[in-house]
């Protein structure tokens, strides 16, 4: 990583970070991003199994205080009961992928982009949660989605042209915190062009709407800014709001991409209404958010491996529930980069972003703007 | 899980709460009771190993004080060295089950009842440890075992007729804190009935004892109960019970099992003493502790998958040592439930409990009353 | 393990601990030195992967502030890109092994002795950090080190006859510290004396160098010796050696083997000068460092299995920067000991050894001298 600017941060200059990448800051040369393995397979024509750990996460208060790096921990857990034979019906039961948004579902191993962006991440924070979920793809789907990876595009995994679930909804791998669940809708459907003209066939358009309710509980902590114009304690934020209290949150997404056959154009968009923190009265409300990204790229195959420049413009104004207090965030980013696959297993991505966002790694909070350039080398196994 | 009755607990009304079940609580929805993904193989004729990692485990202390689930942390991690080629005599080093009681061998997977009784499990909560064991098995009865196995009957694994073996004992997972080791002895025996009359030929009654014998290394800390009337810092308790002391536990178990052809009876008790909490003069002293189970089942084939309707009753009075203080608890518990086999990999198991139990997993103490309905789906591969 | 002397420690006589074993302690019985798995497996042939989680990692600061055991955490996770067909030049990119060292590099299972010496270890600590490697490993080398292995002889693995490598430095799963890198230089040739003389023809030794040079950050923490003589605060030690300081590190190893057939002799040493703490004015300094060993072993096969008998004797004085404050150890020790080869997967090691070592486990510094007996028991899969 190289940085523009003051790194360390100041009074008047805080240190860029990134909720999306914990390698955005001081200090750092190499890091793992992720580290997982995949164990899944058909037990019999109706039941499919998935199990993917990670390599990659931290354990804090450890030796001396200090974090210790590379546990395994669970990011999918779950069972794939099919109702029927050609697998149009099926219910996943366990930790999945919760059904919101379109890029949140893709891989990231199948992600052109470094991070996904934040306005709909802030949806469901690492994309996962506990729960039970149904889904209907119908057989031309199916095999429309497969005939597009087979081509190298990048698609988001089958989760249903339709999608329904019910989930925990304190975020992937925490503790249950209250009685009620989060119901979530997802909807998708890629359209072959050809339709409209000959010269557009083989062409997809993917066009889909989501949304969810639900009510969470937040924690509470220590809130203060960089410069130390604001301090409140969490008791204080916690009386303020009321104890005990969970909020409700609220979110409607849409979504359209058109895959590169070369060019390709992405984009989506939230907007809600959720807990968050009002730090002029110290307490958590109920608040409106919105926000979501445009892409385009340009897929360029075979010379020297395939590549992939595109470029990616984010922006998001709303709650980042995962933090203690559910701060609200404010994020602007365009970046520009490139993927170049070497090989079927091993990829480069190089990437340039001018960044404008809210640190909310560290008690500290503010404002952070600048340049960040990274490179990540990522290996599959198939 | 539903609940009758308040479920967050009151002066009057302490939550209730059970040692063997922790989604059974105030605010929970979806859990994971365990993921597990089981490593094993013949190295050779003489050599098998077998590692099975949970992904169901808690990490404390982790962001803002809160726990982090779904940790991966070893159940087994053993090897069986063959002694002759029969495989009738072994030696298991390394961590794994403690053969003391039959339902503790028996695998999850493999018990019909939800929970384990609390009465033998309390001799080896989780039912693993660090050591080394030895086992008899006559070829004659490892092929009986393996019959009534692909007969859908359940059996308890087979951990010899005769095994005896020397483990750590302060608990699965948890630093040995003395010098001295448990000593364990384990016999069963499965009597086919055909020599009492023919009408009872192919059905199997196996009965056994064990007996252990060590010494425990209690922890401390603050014991108060759910209305404040007694309250104690883990220091006197310390002080009283005296430093660095160890506690002798000893402990006798017999048990019968008849293999559901179609009906079937099971039976376990177990006797003994062990140091535990007086609470009237704050100290650990040695206490005698005894409890056991009764169940009766019937097994329905091939109607719609398989069926097990069961019922269970068991009682408990005696030290759950896992807990700081080795505190007393008090169980008395009737289930009725059924397993249904909806295919091989796949089990669905329903179940209504009336409770009564000491609340033991936080600090407030206090005996519970209540009735739960809990729905059960697991998923096997094999 | 048995013991000689007071195992508890006094204050004219600290307890004998041992940074390589932490099993060399009080109130022990059996242990988990480690549980690994290994994933790995060729891409392509231009792509390895390889990765290896550890199952006996502790976790701290559990339930009632114990430690809970067996975690898993990764060893290992890194690619090989290699860079012409015949793979002699390669980049490993990931957490490996750092190439300092002959006995660092070599596998616990082809390792005789039951620890590495202190004193190559204190440069890498668990061998290993994240990084970028390269290696270059000439044909003949390959098939020559092949070659030792399928005669049953314990080589390194293949870390190139030459290899330079960058990574964070901070020590395995630990979170880099500061902007600077370490970078490291590694050499290694095995010779056929069949050169000097027909009677010497296929007798291999092998001969090389290593350097590195970083900069090392610190932590603190309260330093006291077994006899309260010496108490110093962490802050104190912060204070007086600088905050966010780093200190630079640099160190030349050498090394020598000479493959047991059947006589063999393992030699290595290592200078350098790191931070280390001066507890005269309770402060990190720039201090010298040097140590190392010398091993002599005999390989006995096909009587009931392989035995190698040897003997080791290492002597250190420098830092071990693991600890907080980077303290200064002394270790002198002579042991004598066999690696019994039951069967293929299986290994029994009895070792005997006089230690004299400083107590670096707990804050209670001070020298401890012992006699340690002990019996290690090794079961791998292929």
């Amino acid at each position: 990583h190289l940085f523009s600017g003051d790194r360390v941060g100041s009074r008047d200059n805080p240190e860029l970070r990134s909720v999306m990448d914990s390698g955005v800051k001081d200090n750092q040369n190499f890091t793992f991003r992720r580290v997982r393995l995949v164990i899944y397979g058909d037990i019999s024509n109706f039941l499919y199994l998935y199990i993917q750990p990670d390599f990659a996460t931290t354990v804090r208060n450890q030796s001396g205080g200090e974090s210790s790096l590379h546990f395994a921990q669970l990011r999918d857990a779950y069972a794939d009961i099919y109702l029927t034979k050609d697998h149009e019906y099926r219910i996943r039961a366990g930790q999945s992928k919760v059904p919101f948004g379109w890029e949140n579902l893709q891989s990231s191993q199948n992600r052109i982009a470094l991070d996904r962006n934040d306005a709909i991440n802030s949806a469901v924070p690492s994309e996962r949660d506990l729960g039970l979920f149904a889904y209907y793809t119908p057989t031309h789907v199916q095999e429309l989605w497969k005939d597009l990876s087979k081509k190298g595009q990048k698609t988001s995994g089958d989760y249903g042209v339709l999608g329904v679930g019910i989930y925990n909804g304190q975020s992937l791998n925490k503790e249950e915190a209250n009685d009620g669940m989060y119901f979530v809708a997802h909807s998708t459907y890629p359209f072959d062009l050809g339709f409209m003209s000959d010269s557009l066939s083989g062409q997809v358009l993917e066009v889909g709407a989501d949304a969810f309710s639900g009510k969470f509980k937040p924690t509470f902590g220590n809130f203060k800014t960089f410069d130390d114009s604001i301090n409140i304690s969490g008791s204080t934020i916690e009386a303020n709001s009321g104890k005990n209290r969970d909020f409700t949150e609220q979110r409607v997404a849409v979504h359209a991409i058109l895959f590169p056959q070369p060019f390709g154009f992405q984009a989506e968009w939230n907007w809600g209404n959720a807990g968050a923190l009002n730090v002029d009265n110290a307490r958590i409300e109920q608040t409106s958010l919105s926000g979501g990204y445009v892409q385009a790229m340009y897929q360029i195959d075979d010379f020297y491996g395939n590549w992939i420049p595109y470029v990616k413009w984010q922006t998001y104004r709303g709650v980042w529930k995962a933090n203690a207090n559910m701060p609200k965030m404010e994020v602007d980013e365009l970046e520009i980069g490139v993927e170049w696959q070497i090989m079927k297993a091993l990829e480069l991505v190089v990437n340039y972003s001018h960044m404008n966002r809210t640190n909310m790694n560290n008690s500290a909070f503010g404002q952070a703007e600048g340049d960040v350039f990274r490179a990540q080398l990522q290996w599959n196994y198939y």
